[in-house]
C-alpha cells in the first residue's frame, strides 16, 4: 500500500500548502480520499496516473475537503474518460455536483455513479476480492466520515521447494494457494501446511478527517497498519477544538495508542504554526510511532 | 487601469497554467472577472490584495471560468470579512453557490447579494460616480455575457497657472473642476475653459470570453481602449469553432478592427498549440496592436 499526500492544511489552500486529498494505492486499485480545491492540479504536479482513479471518498462537504471534486469530475471528460467514476460521500453531494454539470450544460460522457451516505454506524461501503472500504463515522460540524481501508487476505505462498520435493502437479498450484491439500503423482496426500508458506499480512490505513477527540472510533480502527488522524491544533489551542470540533496532535496520538496502530500520521493542520514539527513533538508525548504528512510525501504501508 | 492575468488558458488547469481570472483595478474599484479553480491562490501568487474585491463578474458557469468561486467565498469568510461581495453572473449562479454553502454549514457572515443576469441585450449592472458596467451579450454553448468596464469623464482640471493670475479664491475650485466659471476679487467672470484643462480621457475596457465569432457585439465594444477578446484556437483549427462555439485569434483580430478599439489582448488558448505566439502571429495579420495574455502579466490600459 502506498499512501500519497496531495493536500494535508486545514482551511484556505496558499500558493504553498494545499487542503486535503490523498491517493491511496492499494492492491490494483487507485483510491482519491477527499478532493480540495487544486486536487487536480497537484495530481498533475505529482504524476499520479488520472485514469486509475475509479473511486472518490470524500469525508464531508467542507470546502477544503470537495471544493475541488466538480473540477476534477469536468476534467474527466475532457481527458475522454469512458470508465465509471463511483464516488462516496455524504447525501447531497449528488445533488450539489449535479447542479454544477448542469448549469455548465456540462454532462459527464462516462457513468458517474454517486453512492450517498448518512448511516450513523460504521458501514461496508466497497468490496471486492481484494480490498473492502468501511466509514468510521466522526464527529465534526457537518456529517462526516473516515475511511478504513483494508487488504484482503493474501493466497498462501507456494513453498517451491516443498512442491518439487513432492513432484506436485503445476495443475494443483491455485488450489493449494487457496487452502487444499496436495496429491503427489501416487496418490499420496500431502497437507497444504506442508506445501505453502504464510502469505504478507494484509494490511489496513485509517483515514480520520475531520473529527473532534471521539473514542468510539477506537474499535473500528483498532490495530490498523497506519492511522491518519487529523490533528487540526496543538494543545495550547485546545480549548478551540470543542468549538471547531478538531483535534489536537496530543489527542490524535491518544486515539493512535488507544487503538494500537501501527503508525500515526498527522496532518489538517492549521496554518497558524510557524512549524508542523511542533505537532510531532506533542504526539510523540504520547505515542511513539508518529509522522508528519506533508504536502507530495508518500508513505509506505 | 491596470489589469492582471490571473488565468488565461481554456479548459483543465495544470500545473503551470491556470483558468480564466482576472483582477480590473479601475479609479478605486477592484474588480474580479470569472473564478476558475485556483483563482485564490493566484490572488495571494501575485499579492493582491482580497479585501479589496466587493464585486465579482462571471461571464458563464462553465468549470473554467467559476469553480473558483465557492472556494474564495469560503475563503473571505475564514479570513473575517464584513464588507458586503456582490456576484454578477448568469442565472443559476446564486442557487449553486447557495447549494454548496447550504451542505457544509458555512454560511458567510458578510452580506452576499448575487446579481443573476438573464437578458440577452446589453445591459447596465453597476454604476458609481466613477465607473460604470455593462454586459456584452456573447454566442457560446450556454448563456454567456462579457462585460464592458467604463470609467466616467474625470472632473477638469485646475489651471493653476490660471487662477493665480486671476487670484480665483480657492473656495471656487471644486466648482471650477465640475464645469463652473470663476469669479475674480473684483467680480469679473472668467470662463470655465480659461481657468482648466482637459482631464485625462476617460478609458474602458471589454473583456469578451467565452465567445463564437460574433459581430453584433462590435456597436457596444466600439472604441473601448482595450479588448480582451479569446482566441481558443489558430485558423487550422477554425472548423471546431462551431461546434464548441471558440473563436479563432484572426476572428479576435478582425473583431477589433472592426470596432476600432485601441488594443486587442488575446487569450484563453488551447493548450494543443506548442506556443502562444502562434495567436499573435495570426491576429497580427488583421489587426495591428496585439498583446498576449498569460498569467501574472499585468497590462496598463
Amino acid at each position: 500500500m502506498k499512501l500519497t499526500i496531495l493536500g494535508c492544511y486545514s482551511a484556505t489552500p496558499r500558493t504553498f500548502t494545499n487542503p486535503t486529498s490523498q491517493v491511496l494505492e492499494i492492491r490494483n486499485h487507485l483510491f482519491l480520499i477527499d478532493c480540495g480545491e487544486g486536487t487536480q492540479v497537484q495530481l498533475r504536479k505529482y504524476k499520479v496516473k488520472f485514469s486509475r482513479i475509479k473511486h472518490i471518498f470524500i469525508s464531508h462537504l467542507h470546502g477544503d475537503h470537495f471544493f475541488g471534486l466538480p473540477g476534477l469530475i469536468s476534467t474527466f471528460r475532457l481527458l475522454g474518460r469512458e470508465s465509471e467514476l463511483h464516488i462516496y460521500g455524504p447525501k447531497g453531494i449528488k445533488e450539489a455536483i449535479t447542479l454544477f454539470l448542469k448549469l455548465g450544460d456540462s454532462w459527464t460522457n462516462y457513468p458517474l455513479i454517486f453512492h450517498e451516505l448518512n448511516a450513523k454506524d460504521s458501514e461496508l461501503v466497497f468490496e471486492d476480492e481484494q480490498v473492502s472500504v468501511h466509514t468510521i463515522p466522526l464527529e465534526h460540524r457537518v456529517y462526516t466520515n473516515g475511511f478504513l481501508f483494508k487488504e484482503k487476505p493474501y493466497p498462501r505462498k507456494l513453498n517451491i521447494d516443498a512442491v518439487e520435493e513432492h513432484e506436485i502437479d503445476r495443475s494443483q498450484f491455485n488450489n493449494i494457494k487457496n487452502g487444499a491439500s496436495g496429491v503427489t503423482e501416487n496418490g499420496v496426500s500431502i497437507s497444504n501446511a506442508d506445501l505453502t508458506l504464510d502469505p504478507p499480512k494484509p494490511k489496513s490505513y485509517a483515514f480520520c478527517s475531520d473529527t473532534i477527540y471521539n473514542e468510539t472510533i477506537v474499535p473500528i480502527i483498532a490495530n490498523a497498519d497506519m492511522l491518519y488522524h487529523e490533528s487540526t491544533f496543538l494543545e495550547t489551542e485546545s480549548k478551540l477544538c470543542k468549538k471547531t470540533k478538531h483535534s489536537t496532535a496530543k489527542q490524535a496520538a491518544l486515539i493512535a495508542q488507544k487503538a494500537d496502530v501501527g503508525g500515526l500520521i498527522l496532518g489538517h493542520y492549521s496554518t497558524r504554526y510557524k512549524s508542523i514539527d511542533l505537532f510531532k513533538e506533542e504526539a510523540l508525548e504520547v505515542f511513539p510511532n508518529v509522522e508528519l504528512a506533508d504536502d507530495g510525501k508518500s508513505f509506505t504501508i
